[in-house]
């Protein structure tokens, strides 16, 4: 009988299931396509066993029953727990281990509860690489039936400094919710970085190869990161079938799978105020507006008044980059407050340290903030004092490259959102004032506490 | 027996029905808590009867029934439904004159349709007294119905030229979306008049009622609306209970009933960047960000570099109000290509000229822009003309106002928008590097068509 079993074995999944195997666990394998099966049968790999039957697949697993579904977000996850219902036992275990939205796992897991199946969603970052060799988990469901899982799952995940990054999220879909905002995140990271070689490109003329050097000095310091160090070889790399730098011939066109888009939407849906991520994400559709961007392209004028420092744009990445963290995590605060998840922040942040496409140095600054006490991330000493340092280097940048005629979006929404922190006065006044005149929507006063309705008819 | 019968006699509903009334229909009111009939019914008003029992009411209307409903959006809505279906014949018209959520009226349409009743979702914008003296009406449903509504509705709606404000939209849930970006491009207005009376008074250090003059001047101009008309009005008025304006009493804190987020959500649904509309929405979310607000209060630095003259902040503001027009139109489109709604964008223009609060002299421009062809707005040489001409003062302003530390996210978001379209490159082809990297995402070349996987395995 063997330990665990996937379904979908395509490039993720066929790397989850060489993950496990390599941790010394049997994995059976099933895909609805046998060939991909067939083809990882064919490697003869030790403590393997694929299948063509579904039925015999979920017979050659110990009970309960552990199988880690590795198929894309959407209807196939429910057509697969459909046939799988059929088949599992009362206390046998299902996780997904896709992108999936996480109100889906919310409906999947209650319905599965139902006929006494724990089903777990199980947020995975990585990318390929990952899964083969160590991702981040995020896995979330029934706390009790945990332990079932727990070992295989931390067994798989990545390591920092010892501890794996893999822990116990909190009820139903909130692992998916944690990894979907992780992708939040991660969007901004990488648009942050996109315009900072726009900056050193554009601004302070530097080549491919001198950015991606001055990344690399970056990446010794406290900006420290995956992104970063990723940027940089991408930077570097060569085209194979010009003479030019690969990423001069890449399209300025960026694609999406969903999850920064959901993570803008949700943060929308919970009142909460992403602007970073949400820019992020609005970047990538807007370069694929390809029509209005021929109808523009050249049409403003564009005058650079001011030099930047290598040093005052580092300056301004570090902070923009800690303001979208800050984001994120203020998003996982406000949903555990509003589903009730009693998420760990700390854990969050620490299982996010290696293995995650966001793994950085800064994770290990807001597990310290966490470790003292903090609520609001961004109020703490260790951010506030980011803030209050580097505020002058993100304005000049945002107002360098705004008088060049770059599009800064993120670095740009960073500055907004701080000037909107740090102002006496924001203009909502006269927007309750509108509100109550055409809509006696009513407003409150500086000088007393409720609220009130003012007669405007004086004024007819 | 009556013309027409109003559920919902609260501010709005009754107004409706006044409105109703004027027009020489026969009313027939009711609601949930008869108290309030009961209020009209004591007025004596020639061709209004009041029920207490929801049977009489309907049996007091011709045949086919038209019901106006004017209840909460959401549940009431529902139950409302519930309760009329077991009493109404086939043939008979339900209009919902809430600002329900769209899909909540695709699928009350479908549901209804069994029953062969005739559901029209109904978009009304125009505020108390739009409601009563005539609002802007966007009704959508059964094409083949709206003969029996529409005489009705075009009569209680605002005339502009002689035209009624009103027209029948497109099917099922339509007309509710209209007005749902109704209120988005609302919001974005309003935000960018709140931060026009920043600049006004910090930048130009005018009074309030210096600042309501220069808006009375503008408003005999281009950018001429509702809004920019009421605004002087809430800046000139005095409060009762100080010596002070107003609005330096109102509270700095905005609200919302809902429109504006799902505006906002509903952009990022159909990946479609609408900017500053959801910058708009943001900005709200903010004013009510009270901890980090006092943590920050003038943390950040200002300095002002730069004067502004009135007619530079005119300028911007007619071309970020163009831009915030263009993106509510352009989702218009978007929607109307992905829903096949088959919408008329001239129509929905007209429509707003009058009776909602949007309305503006811009709107004639709308017109004249599809009247002539016109796919994306801010690519037709009406729009376009504004962006070369006014896109110096758009960054004056915001240079300015960052500079100063003043929160401006929507003339912000109208320069970043700007600043995208024209570029010639954003840094996505850096974006596709790092996705290929990380998760094989592939890119496309600028030199050839199709997809491309680069192999980075020498770069480790």
């Amino acid at each position: 009988m063997n330990d665990i079993g996937v379904i979908g074995l395509g490039v993720m999944g066929k790397n989850i299931a060489l993950n496990m195997l390599s941790r010394g666990y049997k994995v059976s394998g099933f895909n609805r396509t046998f060939k991909v099966t067939k083809d990882l049968i064919d490697k003869n790999i030790e403590n393997f066993s694929g299948y063509e039957k579904i039925e015999d697949f979920v017979s050659s697993l110990k009970s309960p029953r552990k199988i880690f579904l590795m198929v894309p977000a959407g209807n196939p996850v429910d057509e697969t727990i459909e046939v799988l219902v059929k088949l599992l036992e009362k206390g046998d275990i299902i996780m997904d281990g896709g992108n999936s939205y996480f109100e889906d796992t919310n409906r999947r897991f209650e319905y599965l509860n139902k006929f006494g199946i724990n089903y777990f969603g199980v947020g995975v970052s990585g990318g390929e690489e990952g899964a083969l060799k160590g991702p981040s988990i995020m896995p979330s469901g029934d706390k009790d039936s945990y332990h079932h899982i727990g070992k295989i799952l931390e067994d798989i995940s990545a390591k920092k400094e010892g501890q794996p990054c893999c822990s116990y999220i909190g009820p139903k879909g909130s692992g998916h919710y944690v990894k979907m905002v992780h992708n939040g995140i991660e969007y901004a990271d990488m648009q942050l970085l996109a315009e900072t070689y726009l900056l050193l490109k554009y601004v302070c003329r530097y080549s491919n190869k001198e950015i991606a050097n001055i990344l690399d000095d970056w990446n010794n310091g406290e900006v420290q990161s995956y992104l970063v160090e990723i940027t940089s070889k991408v930077l570097k790399e060569k085209d194979s079938l010009t003479e030019n730098d690969l990423v001069d011939v890449i399209l300025d066109v960026a694609g999406n799978k969903g999850t920064g888009r959901w993570t803008s939407i949700e943060a929308l849906k919970q009142e909460f105020n992403a602007s970073l991520l949400t820019a992020a994400y609005q970047a990538r559709i807007m370069s694929n507006n390809l029509n209005l961007r021929k109808e523009f392209n050249g049409v403003i004028d564009s005058k650079n008044n001011m030099d930047l420092s290598v040093e005052t744009i580092h300056k301004a990445y570090s902070l923009a980059k800690s303001i979208a963290f800050a984001q994120g995590f203020g998003l996982y605060n406000d949903a555990s407050k509003k589903y009730e998840w009693n998420l760990n922040l700390k854990e969050i942040a620490s299982i996010f340290r290696a293995g995650c496409i966001i793994q950085a140095k800064l994770l290990q600054e807001i597990m310290d903030c966490y470790d003292n006490g903090a609520n609001e991330l961004l109020a703490y000493p260790t951010f506030k004092n980011k803030v209050i340092e580097n505020n002058k280097s993100l304005k000049d940048v945002v107002i360098s490259g705004l008088s060049s005629n770059l599009a800064l979006p993120v670095y740009t929404s960073a500055l907004v959102y701080l000037t909107q922190l740090s102002s006496d006065l924001l203009g909502a006044n006269l927007i309750q004032g509108q509100r109550d005149y055409f809509g006696a929507h009513t407003y409150q006063r500086v000088d007393r506490e409720g609220f009130e309705h003012h007669d405007w008819s004086n004024n007819e």
